[in-house]
């Protein structure tokens, strides 16, 4: 019997927690303990492929580009993607393979170099929203807005640097590499792929794909790789056990099942944080509709459990 | 019938020249000439896996993680080498596909994150010989070498910065991604694998592969590539047309077909350059043993005629 096939899409926070400096040993650590919780998942029986977030990876990285950029040229965002792909799915192909071995399952792991079309229509290229790279005072600001044609906004009010360059966010359109991720998923290879939400592309008149200054956001990616490969869940894994309503109040209520229309609601309602909540349950509730199967979000260290309907929130249809 | 399957490897200036300024914008246009000849190969009807150096965006990149070290960590080398491979990866993913399309191939073109293992009692770890990285002045050298363990050397003399980092050039011993490179090319797929030599990795007690700060020459790990893939012939795109005996003296002599012997020989007798004809020859002479097939060392411009048996150096049994 074919086993079931799940995406599981990694926060940020599965790579550099907060509170870290940042390093690559850190860094190496929480992978490893990220790892060999998909390693279990795995040895369970699952096909898995992993996608994961590059928050704080690109923002180093834009940092040290810009603090040289006397002595050699800052790339592209888009290959600032790419290089953080390189880097997060080494790490990940690295500590994986090695919980694999442990564990006594033979799969080998391949990290997929990924791009990501976007449409130049999106309505997010008109008003960009996402905050990318070092803050800056307002001076420093200006200057970019007019050296580089940054678009840049003032995200931190009452702060010493409060502004940011802010790009586009735009939908993911399609999984350039879905050949490549399915020819290795049937050789019976695990695959991390799409990390930082994909390198965007876009379609030029000459047919080429053209890497744009963009970061679509990875949950909504890791819902188009899960269409891509046919996925039969989508796992979406955070800090907290459950999605949860009336979030911070006394009357916090975790969310155990909802199905597409509840949680449709609770969206309308405002339930679900920007950028953080919100996000996550949108990209599930996509991937519910188009499956008729349901969707997780959980912790880290409830996704086995949850995979078998003993924690977490799960999305139905 | 099942058609060659050839190993291309690439030198930096496929990716950056040596006069340019090194943008992501001139990168890939680079990429794209260099694209468009393996594309042309392709449409011959060889099957293709290119690998490539990184000499040129691994030392901007450690010259970045340097300059912003007070803001955020510089990575270690080889998370910086598994960083330059998914930027050129992708750049050359993008540009290959492009003109793949156009000449009306459909076959993916994927990236492989790749480690290769290397030997911890590598001679080359005793006394490592690989120059990476910025120039420093000698206070700045033996700065480094106190505060951050580097080994350094005076690499250019009689220069404002005469000193750099130099690192091991530990042997390839394998692929550790094969079976999934494998599992791409029997899927119809073009794979770009191996680039930089390789993520070095070394084999702990454990079991686990863990990264050092180490850098495999490319042409020897294309080598290892070619062995892992079954390839029937191993080509080296380099600036020149062949390699040349007596070089750039009046009695310089461009090489058309030697035996391994003959190769052997000018290698003893130091015909060829060290650090840069010499290891092609060296690479190209391993794979000619091991396959009993023949190695190319052309330029770009001349690889399809070179494969057809018109042009280049070809190193034979």
């Amino acid at each position: 019997m074919s086993k079931d096939l799940i995406v599981i899409a990694l926060g940020g926070n599965a790579i550099k927690q907060a509170d870290q400096w940042g390093t690559t040993e850190e860094q190496l650590r929480n992978v490893d303990v990220t790892a060999q919780q998909i390693a279990k998942i795995i040895a369970n029986g699952y096909r898995v492929v992993v996608t994961h977030g590059n928050g704080p990876q690109a923002g180093a990285l834009l940092i040290q580009q810009e603090e040289a950029e006397q002595f050699v040229p800052a790339q592209t965002l888009a290959a600032c993607g790419a290089m953080t792909q390189g880097q997060i799915g080494w790490a990940m192909q690295n500590r994986l393979s090695y919980h694999l071995k442990k564990a006594g399952v033979m799969s080998p792991v391949c990290t997929v170099v990924t791009q990501v079309q976007v449409s130049d229509d999106d309505p997010d290229f008109k008003d960009p929203s996402k905050p990318v790279g070092p803050f800056y005072t307002k001076d420093e600001a200006k200057q970019l807005e007019t050296e580089k044609k940054y678009i840049v906004k003032e995200v931190k009010p009452n702060t010493d640097k409060p502004w940011r360059r802010v790009v586009p966010s735009p939908e993911p359109i399609d999984i350039i590499e879905k050949d490549s991720i399915n020819a290795l998923l049937s050789s019976g290879a695990i695959v991390i792929a799409s990390g930082g939400g994909g390198i965007p592309v876009r379609q030029m008149p000459d047919d080429g794909l053209e890497g744009v200054d963009a970061v679509i956001d990875k949950d909504r990616a890791g819902f188009k790789l899960a269409q891509a490969v046919k996925a039969d869940k989508f796992i979406i894994l955070t800090d907290v056990e459950n999605a949860y309503i009336r979030y911070n109040t006394p009357e916090q209520k975790a969310l155990k099942e909802i199905s597409i229309a509840e949680a449709e609601k609770y969206l309308e309602d405002g339930e679900f944080l920007k950028g953080s909540m919100g996000p996550k349950i949108e990209a599930a509730v996509r991937f519910v509709k188009w499956s008729k199967k349901e969707a997780i979000i959980t912790s880290l260290h409830k996704a086995l459990d949850a995979l078998e309907g003993k924690n977490g929130t799960h999305i139905i249809p």
